[in-house]
């Protein structure tokens, strides 16, 4: 994949550290294959299958409809007392996310449950035009978080209509990152579909000015600090020993080699886009801190964290050792196997297709100001700049972004009205920032999981889990069940 | 005005009796100047404003922007302790809604209350397309209630951003028939932007098969029966005395004659138009049955079918004697004020602006299923063909109806998740059929008015005004107060 990954992202938020788009979406990518290590017990087996959806759900001018990719597990549904899990897909391939949101599949026999993973549109294989999803603004008109949600109604009220036993059954909305956030909206928008939402580190706060812009790299510094202030420290430094040594060729030719860079620097963009780069790294590591190993793109130790900065105990040292010690660490994430020849600046995030949609919703709607101020964080100054946000979108997708309107549609902070739903969070995840961390209301309610990265409790059971996540899995249930419990109640009622 | 309207509701339900859209509509025209005269004590001081909103909430291709137009009335509201009573537009001019909607007059003072009057897309002046809004499926396709009701939600941004003391104020969704399912489905959409809606006569489960298609006219019967079983005999056996005469030219020229048609008949389709026309007067009449007199396109009298019925008191009399006695009913809908020197077929409705605007939704996502069997109504027998309903709308407008979209999107019966919505119907209204006539918890009421016709209680106070319409309208002030109550101790909770 690669180097337009990284030109575009450098291209978008122009000398600026965390690509926004990526940072959620590789964390889907992250799970890939973890879990199905750590969770032989579980038999994960799904049935593949297509819904034609409206391409336009809110428009009458075209009638036409698409394939939407859904997954069904049913070996522990019970026709009699059960309930469905409703997986919201976000911005990746569904088959990704099934494989990889362990809990669900942890749980199932307990609520007697039906899993049904559904693809978000424009994702995997759910493209509105084929080959021409992405082609122009045209084409990509009908990706929202709207269209999303409406096309999960339709499925579900097609799963309810068809598939003997499932009419009389509740659905709870399970989502994780944008996932969450479209587990939670799903919940707010159509409650007459899903009795709840477990919305897990679904920054649905991170939008406008519902939280400061810097709180994200605040995080992701407080984690690298708490593991040593040392390496914070050292990270903080490495900027501007970049900065010195990037002034002259032999300092561009000296930097190429001690990073082992695949591809060598020539100019400032190649430095700017380093930075970036290495400001990724960092990000990325905060947000899969896990506790045990698991797989990204390449292997990762568990608490990658805590082994990059064993690396980097030294802040006092000159730029040259201060470099060579950065690309010890940066080698914790893209070569702990020990195979990589050279760093390869593109290499952090796969499925261009995943990357294309996600990179129109944040130049639409999910416009999510991140900024730095190099004192508070340990990245280089950068304020959110909307205009020239804007202006770059306009220049990639023929779109203007429209800031305000997620939390017009959603309420923002005022959602108190709403029920049923459990945003949890982990203390080390960046997006945290963006979340819900108290409850709202007795049904609206916080979970956060102390030592916990990024949807944690999403992922499957696993013998290095901290305590947090296990209690914080435990309580879902519970809920879980209560809002089961409430559903069986009021249809009894009824008849 | 008129041929086009008669002809184009022939076309669009053919054989059929019932004008939906017409039916919805004509109402607002009603109000036209009635509360004027009846309420002179209020002074009905508004100022007229516009705001550019999109032409697309939803979608990204086109950052186009048209002028909404909205009124404000801010004569008793007061910035401590106020409200804001939000009218949200239906299908017509807002300036006639406006001058007609007695009611948010009647309480402004009580309340503190600011009325502001938004006028709904594509009527009146808030044309997105100006002139070329009605010309095809394309200009037509941002013409949807979601896309209205977005329009109120940024238009409410607008004035707690823009107006000095309106930010910390609750607003309370106000409307009546299809803007009372707008206030009602905007509560539900936006809980953080209303903190309730008063629906009033609003048919939000005329909808698929929620109610029985036969109810709407089963209403209109019960309250011509109601006035004398006779009248209702009389109406039910005109349509085959109208048959029997139409089957000779002789006939059709008595027809035309004896009815003073301005176009004398001429074939089976005109006859079909004739029975169509006169059964929508009826059912006009039933939902403008109010206890005074009021103005519609000609003035009528007070309880205006039971003056009907005056002329309908023998069915058991020959076809001629029977047709004659129809004449002079229909003579007190169309010629109250003596002036008319023909009936003109065309002339029920005023606004062909609003009439299209109407067609289209009704053809999109406004399916409202209505049938008669001619046993339980007094009507001809006519089945709900949806098929057919369907082929006539592309034929029309090149868009099909999605008949279950409403329920997907709203929650048609499955509601009770909801809060702070009161649902107010009269029960000579037909409309009342699928409306919300029982409570659905305690936040969600319904209140209904015994001897009220459409939305009663959204008109002026009249000193007519049964003790019904006074107590309805006292419960819903009571709620509304209840609801700003509640709005500033969360307010003061939070400070």
């Amino acid at each position: 994949m690669g180097r337009p990954v990284l030109l575009f992202l450098g291209f978008l938020i122009p000398g600026f550290a965390v690509p926004v788009p990526l940072a959620l979406r590789a964390l889907s990518n992250l799970h890939l294959s973890t879990s199905v290590v750590s969770r032989p017990a579980v038999v994960m087996e799904y049935s593949i299958h297509y819904i034609q959806q409206k391409v336009d759900h809110f428009g009458f001018k075209t009638d036409k409809t698409f394939k939407q990719r859904y997954l069904i597990a049913d070996r522990h549904w019970k026709r009699d007392g059960g309930s469905i899990l409703f997986y919201t897909g976000n911005e990746g391939d569904i088959i990704w996310f099934c494989n990889n949101t362990g809990f669900m599949w942890d749980v199932a026999e307990e609520l007697k449950a039906m899993l049904v993973f559904a693809e978000h549109r424009y994702y995997g294989e759910s493209l509105p035009f084929g080959a021409n999803s992405f082609k122009d603004s045209r084409h990509l008109n009908f990706l929202t978080s709207e269209q999303a949600l409406a096309d999960f109604a339709e499925l579900i009220k097609y799963l309810k209509r068809t598939v003997p036993g499932a009419d009389n059954q509740p659905v709870i909305a399970v989502g994780g990152s944008y996932g969450g956030m479209l587990a939670a909206w799903f919940r707010m928008q159509y409650p007459h579909v899903v009795v709840g939402a477990l919305a897990a580190s679904a920054p649905i706060w991170q939008f406008e000015d519902l939280v400061p812009c810097g709180v994200f790299m605040e995080i992701v510094t407080t984690d690298f600090r708490k593991s040593d202030p040392d390496c914070s420290e050292s990270i903080r430094r490495s900027w501007d020993a970049i900065n010195r040594l990037s002034t002259t060729g032999a300092g561009l030719h000296w930097l190429s080699e001690a990073l082992q860079l695949c591809t060598p620097l020539t100019n400032s963009q190649d430095v700017q886009r380093l930075k970036d780069w290495i400001s990724e790294t960092w990000v990325n590591l905060a947000m899969v801190d896990y506790p045990y190993e698991s797989n990204f793109l390449q292997p990762l130790p568990a608490w990658p964290v805590k082994v990059v900065c064993q690396y980097l105990k030294n802040p006092s040292v000159s730029d040259t050792q201060l470099l060579q010690n950065i690309f010890k660490a940066l080698n914790v994430y893209y070569n702990y196997s020990g195979q990589a020849m050279c760093l390869n600046m593109s290499e952090i995030s796969t499925s261009s297709l995943g990357y294309l949609g996600w990179s129109y919703q944040a130049c639409t709607e999910m416009v999510m100001p991140l900024c730095t101020n190099g004192v508070d964080d340990m990245f280089e100054p950068h304020t959110w700049d909307l205009k020239k946000f804007s202006d770059d979108c306009f220049n990639l997708w023929g779109v203007k972004p429209r800031p305000s309107w997620i939390t017009t549609m959603y309420g923002g902070k005022n959602i108190s009205s709403h029920t049923n739903i459990i945003f949890s969070n982990g203390d080390l995840d960046p997006w945290s920032g963006g979340g819900v961390t108290k409850n709202i209301t007795d049904t609206l309610v916080a979970i956060t999981i102390r030592e916990g990265a990024h949807h944690l409790d999403l992922r499957a059971n696993n013998a290095f889990d901290p305590m947090s996540v296990l209690l914080a899995r435990s309580l879902e249930v519970k809920y879980m069940k209560q809002w089961i419990r409430d559903f069986y109640d009021s249809l009894r009622k009824k008849h």
